[in-house]
């Protein structure tokens, strides 16, 4: 049997879609998560096995696609628990978090002194695209890892940038993207609290800017959450706390001032603190005292 | 003679585009500018009469479009000067200059003290848009002036919002709508220029953002510049040292915090400080310390 084997670890909403689109493409996928809901759905959508620990998988992997929410997540997985060591050597694992740069050149590092391949390929998109199997990778390393990953980038992407061969810059282009998204965000939530403010109709204020040089992806697909008061999450408060976390780490690292992605950040933290870090991002809005909002649909707070 | 007479005050790159609009949907068109160029022009493609004093024409108008840069000369026109004073009353004057709304509230008080109407109209959409008689207005007025107005907006506009009744409200959502306008293009230096002290190709950054969620219409057009170094002004950095100070005046009027636009505002005012308040506002970037940029075109300093 010839088949090209890959291991997929994190079946969220990105990672179950990345996982699908391999088994779609004919690869022979893996499926690793602690939710055993996600096991038996993926198992039941054709994956050659599942399991919580990967280690069970690693002598038949080709290359490993990791889609777990931070670098302590792809830290513990790959050398407090040990899969880097059951690896076989040459295999090449994709790491597609958001993180830093400096966790992806220690990552990095990790897996080479284990004669394993790395690529820094952090992915945007959203779940429908990452279903489509046509999410935005953004990635940096060896050629070698590239020819390597080639047929889970052919199966999972609908484009990928090339950013260079120094590990590190796919994460920094990643980092910089949720600057923005963040900041979007966050001046989207301030021009319609101010809207709420000054009494314009939101649905009204959504139209004009939708429609107007004013717009931006974030504006046009969150505040229409603002519009209809529906926090139920497409991505949470605390996701920006995280990402802009991770955007301010990266300008400290760099020695560089960045005014609006610190003052966005404080709105991120400001809301998530009063109580919305589970709600939708668009929720860094209720950061604003003094105005009246809809208020349809929250969603019930986790732990 | 029965044809609708109307006055475009004000023929930069939205008025000239507006008169023409005009002169295309068959209305008698007058154009008033101080620039003889720019009479010279419209009078070559089909202006009725135009002059440097609309109070020329006052006797035969209907209506009169205002597409001057601020307040302060939309009353030094019509009250200094004495346009109001010699509009026939029911003359409708659609005021489209980005003012804040005291001042649209003020100026519709001496109007209506002498019989006119308004309109408080502010517009978008670019020199492009205006030419092809596609401006997006936002408006708010009594439904006499907007009836008034009606062979004006159907030749100029593309798309009219009806924001409400109460004066100053058009003028907030044109203010809000350059929040977002303004953050975005600050946003866009900030990301661009982190890119360039990360050593990211800023080619690859802006094609990355642009094909993803973190993208805006501001970013998608204005950073192009900053990839290009090309400062020829699309619109200058100035204007939004103007704009997003009437934003400020907006917060403090309804005693509401801006702390991304307080920001924004900041950025471009220290951008116009170092000398590129003539430049394209993109050039907000180089208020950013410690980075290369690319730098192909220049503008000439304007006094």
């Amino acid at each position: 049997m010839t088949s090209y084997s890959v291991a997929v670890i994190g079946l969220g909403s990105m990672g179950m879609g990345a996982a699908q689109s391999c088994i779609n493409a004919g690869l022979a996928t893996y499926g690793v998560d602690l939710n055993e809901q996600a096991l038996a759905t993926l198992k039941a959508n054709g994956a050659t096995a599942v399991g919580t620990d990967a280690k069970a998988f690693a002598e038949h992997l080709d290359a490993v696609l990791m889609l777990v929410v931070n670098a302590k997540q792809v830290n513990t997985i790959l050398f407090d628990l040990g899969l880097a060591d059951a690896l076989k050597p040459g295999t090449a694992v994709m790491v597609s978090a958001t993180i830093s740069a400096d966790d992806a050149k220690a990552i990095a590092a990790g897996l080479e002194q284990r004669g394993l391949l790395m690529l820094d390929a952090p992915v945007s998109g959203g779940a429908a695209k990452a279903a489509a199997g046509e999410m935005t990778i953004m990635a940096s390393g060896s050629e070698a890892a590239f020819a390597k990953l080639q047929p889970v980038l052919d199966a999972t992407a609908g484009k990928v940038y090339t950013i260079g061969a120094e590990i590190g810059l796919g994460a920094t282009v990643k980092i910089i993207h949720q600057l923005l998204a963040g900041v979007h965000i966050a001046a989207g939530a301030e021009a319609m609290a101010l809207a709420a403010r000054a009494g314009i109709p939101l649905d009204t204020m959504y139209e004009v800017v939708t429609n107007a040089a004013g717009n931006s992806w974030m504006f046009e697909n969150r505040m229409k959450h603002v519009v209809d008061g529906d926090y139920t999450p497409t991505s949470m408060v605390d996701i920006f706390v995280k990402d802009l976390g991770l955007v301010a780490d990266t300008a400290k690292a760099l020695k560089f001032p960045l005014p609006l992605a610190s003052t966005a950040y404080n709105q991120f933290v400001n809301a998530s603190n009063a109580g919305y870090g589970q709600w939708d991002d668009s929720a860094v809005i209720h950061s604003f005292q003094g105005i009246e909002l809809p208020l349809n649909v929250t969603p019930e707070a986790k732990a």
